[in-house]
């Protein structure tokens, strides 16, 4: 197996304290590897970067539209948001017209990581619901396709009908039959592929002909930044630093991956260690490298280069790609 | 040099997902290595695991006794503690007997780890001061050693008769001439040296005669494990499973040390990519394969072979120390 790539170097004065490694591959539409660091044939689990994947089925059954999804629904299915008000507001919303609630959903309850929010219920003392799950859109997605196809509510059972069609869709996109999968943190089903086959599918995704389901998906996310992360979040700042042309979507452990429909590009990319830290810089640098996002954009700069401020803002390092990402 | 050893494993399901390096290493107290794996050579930042050899010039200079400083005291002028009420209302006890309050510290302010603490300012909408910086105890012990020297109040700059003490005492501490400083994230400067070194000045405190300065630190940490971390973190659920009879100390960056009296030994371990969860686990195996932490008890098993589990409590995987240090 190769070894994975030194990618990210965390700088405090004249020290390299910390460094980040990984893989990364940037595939075309044919499937061919354009650029690659570590190794393109490590089994990765893609986490929430293949919620756009998950979202498929939701379109191909019919169910989107047989329920009047818009855009920003679809954006919320592919979102790991930040259960703000404009997140949670409109999956209640949603939930109501399947004629459901909370109780519905099967992700769990989550601390929204929205500021606002979060101290909002911490004063009124009151603990948060499944709602604030940062996966609750694409869970409401489920259940969705789940009325649609008059499925039982156990939605996130492996064998549930909902899950047998995400796993046909992931095996499509990524061109790979699924080695298995693991429980996410939300506790759906989230399937194993090669990262090489993750940045197939999103390169599938890039070159999707148009009001074809990816690429209604991936138009939603490029329109609805705000929904699929959230104020401050990386793929919120960085599709709006690249004027909403490229989806780009996060993963928990690390993953990232991005969807370039002008340039029929997909890319997948993996840190090791697991450091969100890492992979939004190494996301950053990759699609700088692409000519897609300005390198002296506030977002990128927040992120690639990014300086390292202490309690009293005071700068004492940085967090940078090495001189092969650069 | 020497690569970094595999350390941790972080398992879902059937996949290994994730994966960290380091580098760490057992000292005696004539400075041999005893055990060590990755880079005895690392040059380190240690961050807050240098706490206690920080906290000497408080003793050595007479400062600590003039002041009539307590073995809570000294523990506090050792810790990274989570800002509840038992650490705060020390550190402002303690400021009010040198005549001084929040404004003097240079720590800068921190939101409180404490969920008890954290929450009560957010009810309260009061914003955190300095005295909940996680570093509050060490600054207030250098405030204590720049009054009881007659020196001005900017204690944090390198050239400032406190840091000028550090320095010296860290360099005697590791054997070694630090190569140089970073700024710590209280804004203090944090001295660089190799690991061997760390280990080797853990070794010496604890080797350290009875009444030494060194002793009076490790045996305030032992005593007060719950000033040095905080009710729920690594450092004082396994100082309290090894009945006190180790002082460990963790560090920004995923730094981790362990001072062992009665084994005459000092550990001192980073882990690459700056991740605690990798830290913690690494630290409690060495514990473990040293014989002074049982591999069975609630704390160890919380950090080595611990469960993952997902928002609704199920487990989706665990983590693990790798065959080389099982």
């Amino acid at each position: 197996m190769t070894q994975a790539a030194p990618m990210v170097e965390v700088w405090r004065g004249d020290f390299l304290e910390s460094a980040h490694a990984g893989h990364a591959v940037v595939c075309d539409a044919s499937g061919q590897i354009v650029d690659a660091w570590g190794d393109a044939d490590a089994v990765v689990l893609p986490r929430s970067s293949a919620k756009m994947i998950q979202a498929v089925p939701l379109i191909t059954s019919g169910a989107a539209d047989a329920a009047g999804l818009t855009p920003a629904h679809l954006a919320l299915a592919c979102a790991s948001h930040n259960g703000a008000a404009i997140h949670t507001d409109r999956v209640a919303d949603w939930l109501k017209t399947l004629d459901l609630d909370d109780d519905a959903l099967r992700c769990g309850p989550q601390m929204p990581d929205n500021r606002d929010a979060r101290e909002g219920l911490i004063r009124a003392h009151i603990a948060p619901c499944q709602m604030h799950n940062n996966c609750s859109g694409k869970h409401t997605g489920f259940l969705t396709l789940a009325k649609h196809l008059g499925a039982g509510p156990e939605y996130i059972d492996a064998a549930h009908p909902v899950q047998v069609a995400v796993r046909d869709a992931f095996e499509a996109a990524t061109g790979e039959t699924s080695p298995g999968f693991g429980i996410d943190g939300c506790s759906a089903p989230n399937f194993a592929c090669s990262l090489h086959g993750m940045a197939r599918a999103m390169a599938q995704f890039a070159a999707a002909p148009p009001d074809s389901a990816e690429a209604r998906l991936h138009e939603a996310m490029r329109l609805h930044p705000d929904l699929v992360a959230g104020e401050g979040r990386a793929c919120t700042e960085l599709m709006r630093a690249m004027d909403g042309k490229v989806a780009i979507k996060t993963g928990a452990e690390a993953f990232f991956t991005a969807i370039l429909p002008e340039q029929k590009l997909g890319i997948a990319l993996k840190i090791v260690d697991g450091s969100t830290r890492a992979s939004e810089c190494v996301i950053a640098a990759i699609l700088v490298k692409l000519g897609v996002l300005a390198a002296d954009h506030p977002a990128t700069c927040k992120r690639m280069n990014a300086p390292i401020l202490n309690r009293r803002k005071i700068q004492t390092g940085w967090i940078r790609p090495t001189a092969a990402l650069a």
